[in-house]
């Protein structure tokens, strides 16, 4: 080719850093060090020129000398010379926030790696960026450095998408591999998950499923083009789970993970979103079964393309990094459009599934006093409530006195299983608190 | 937001159809079926004008009447309403790289599902679409419905890749399966996959790797910012397998899996890249071992996001259409770049890697006659070619007068192996070829 023909050389695109932890760091990092590779793939050199945080001196293993350090955050959107503001303060309002309506309101690019804030204030970000006709990209803010954001949002576009479900907290995922592996409890899987680094000292965040609920509710957008609605999602956590379940579990040929789950209703019920992340029995042929430690992993049904799944790091500095830059390339080439793939206004808003009437085939384990009539007690219950079951087993507890009874329930709606409990509430033969569980179908 | 915001509509899209096969009529049914779906996600409709195929009158299962037929290839391109000229003809050469030519010749958007055309000509093609400033896209060439380009070329953009590899060859993968579940020869599970469609009546393409060897050329490129190139790929396929290899594989904590490889050599041998299809060994804690029948599977290793993996059909009428119109909706919001990630002048050359120089451990499998000294000759030709062995197992072969020998290297070069089996080869006692086979590390 002549030179005539090599078009001029891009400007650089000029990046403001907010929040040097963690994942800021990693952020310096990556793109020092893949500095001239990104230029090439980005077509134009990629510069910090500004970082703010809370203190300037903390050693970060890290030279920020070289960087111009703002005290007031709002002066990276101020200034003339910054086109990108990264966000990596973290929560989903506060300063986070300011910082990110500042950005978007001053016509700037916004990338964050901040689920609960895109949660929560997604869909008036979303507008927000609309209007002032430029990017909000939050990669990072679901499974970490799995490019799934940008897998469903333009790899699986052609796609009438089922329905989206996955691991999405790498947190819990350790801990169950950890109480799968060496038959641990979950207190003691959770201690080993602190001491590793993997869970915080309070894990609630995490254990309880409100991560995970904000990455669901970010998935289910994306898939459904719906309007975000984090209220919509139930959560629970896998601090009931004991060893036995695990046992019980694999026994059955399956493993327990803590799944995210949105889904379209049948339209019988409504035809609302479901969005619901709980422990689920997943069935040894299922790839999310072999999803090990603090990896996180994606499913995604389409219409066409059938099952998808990404599995990859969900979270760490050089993972959040990855997609974080993802999105500064993605901007730098002009690669990018709506936030949740189509502008707002067009979103539909999609009422919520009663989780409750959702059928299935569920687990159900219960501690017994080891006496006879409690068999003949819980069958009943079972019957009264309209559940069927399929198995039952019954086994020595952990002491003398006690028995497990695990059963599987053929397809039904979850509401039975509720109502079978609460009969079962009110007996004196059932020590401790049942566990229930859904077996995720293929 | 006030109605004065919204953007006027834009235009449709008009794509023109070349090759109505399996692929094509899915494509005809997925723009049917999703064509709402589409519109909002692509931010303006998408229509099919014209189509062009060999036989008009075909009975294809699907109504075509309602599309402008063209006989003449060429008027799809000479056509005043045609944005986007789509190639499923197939071939490296004749009709599908003369109207892929012409389409971007004439500053048309071309999008292709031709693996074999792309790894032979991908270069030549990518550059005139720079010349013309006008879309090359390819997602469907590789790993079917996996949007495994847009997840390297975009998802893992920031990172610097160290290998990338993979099951790319669905029919290779069927048929490792059947041999693994039912203990079936490779003749017998070649015969089941072409009984269920999974195989053509002349396999050659697919077992001897040469499928794969296409598309692994075309994740190198992208993986490593170099020029594509077809001749530099080398490529064993599956014939030789037996079913003891599936079985010894398995007694080892293995599966056989048909991979395709690339890799930056580590610089002692002079930095070059290698690639390279052939069965491997994977260890079964590796996500490989558990992809089953047609599906494909790409990981990709980067610097800071660790390894990506990535499932889903790798053919088949859905899968291919639903990658085919996700480039069609890239090229509807304006959101592409260059075909390989960046310009063709600066992708580097990169030179071959010796891939007899590449260090790992070994599978070696012989047959030899069950007589005195068969196992010190085998030993001894090991050690002149510095081969050194981490395990042995001998079992009674299929017949009384044979035994079969399966052996474990340490690390250590491939040429060291086909050393050691060139001695081997002037053996009397050594039955049959001998099969060998590198163990994936992890």
């Amino acid at each position: 080719m002549s030179a005539s023909t090599v078009p001029a050389p891009r400007p650089p695109l000029r990046v403001a850093l907010a929040g040097i932890g963690v994942v800021g760091g990693g952020v310096v990092r990556l793109l020092e060090a893949n500095r001239d590779l990104i230029a090439r793939r980005a077509g134009r050199p990629v510069e910090i020129v500004a970082i703010s945080a809370r203190d300037r001196h903390r050693d970060r293993g890290i030279d920020l000398a070289r960087y111009r350090w703002e005290d007031d955050m709002g002066a990276l959107v101020a200034a003339d010379d910054v086109d990108v503001v990264v966000e990596m303060i973290g929560g989903a309002d506060g300063a986070a926030l300011t910082l990110a309506r500042q950005t978007l309101g001053a016509g700037k690019a916004l990338v964050t790696a901040n689920k609960a804030m895109i949660a929560h204030h997604g869909l008036d970000l979303a507008r927000l960026a609309e209007e002032k006709d430029t990017p909000l990209k939050y990669e990072a803010a679901v499974a970490g450095g799995i490019p799934v954001i940008k897998a469903i949002r333009e790899g699986a576009s052609a796609n009438e998408i089922a329905r989206v479900y996955g691991i999405l907290n790498g947190t819990c995922n350790y801990i169950l591999t950890q109480m799968e592996r060496n038959g641990a409890s979950f207190a003691e899987a959770l201690a080993a998950a602190q001491a590793e680094g993997y869970a915080e000292a309070d894990p609630t965040f995490d254990v309880d499923g409100i991560d995970a609920a904000h990455k669901l509710s970010i998935l289910a957008a994306l898939c459904f083009g719906t309007k975000l609605d984090i209220d919509a999602v139930t959560a629970d956590g896998i601090r009931n789970l004991t060893a036995a379940d695990i046992r019980e579990a694999e026994a059955l040929g399956h493993r327990v993970r803590l799944i995210g789950m949105a889904e379209r209703d049948s339209g019988e019920n409504g035809g609302g979103l479901y969005q619901h992340v709980q422990p689920c029995l997943v069935p040894s042929d299922h790839p999310l079964a072999y999803v090990p430690g603090a990896l996180n992993a994606v499913v995604a049904e389409g219409n066409f393309v059938g099952r998808l799944f990404f599995e990859g790091a969900g979270a760490g500095a050089g993972p959040t990094a990855s997609a974080i830059v993802a999105d500064i390339i993605d901007i730098a080439r002009d690669e990018y459009g709506p936030a949740f793939a189509m502008p707002v206004d067009s979103l539909d808003q999609a009422p919520a599934a009663d989780a409750g009437a959702r059928i299935g085939k569920h687990y159900v384990r219960l501690i017994v006093e080891d006496r006879i009539g409690v068999l003949a007690e819980i069958a009943a219950a079972m019957r009264d409530a309209g559940v069927s079951i399929e198995s039952l087993i019954q086994r020595g507890g952990d002491d003398e006195d006690s028995v497990i009874i695990v059963l599987v329930t053929h397809e039904g709606p979850a509401n039975a299983i509720h109502a079978a409990l609460g009969i079962l509430a009110a007996s004196d033969h059932v020590v401790g608190t049942p566990m229930h569980m859904p077996i995720l179908a293929l």
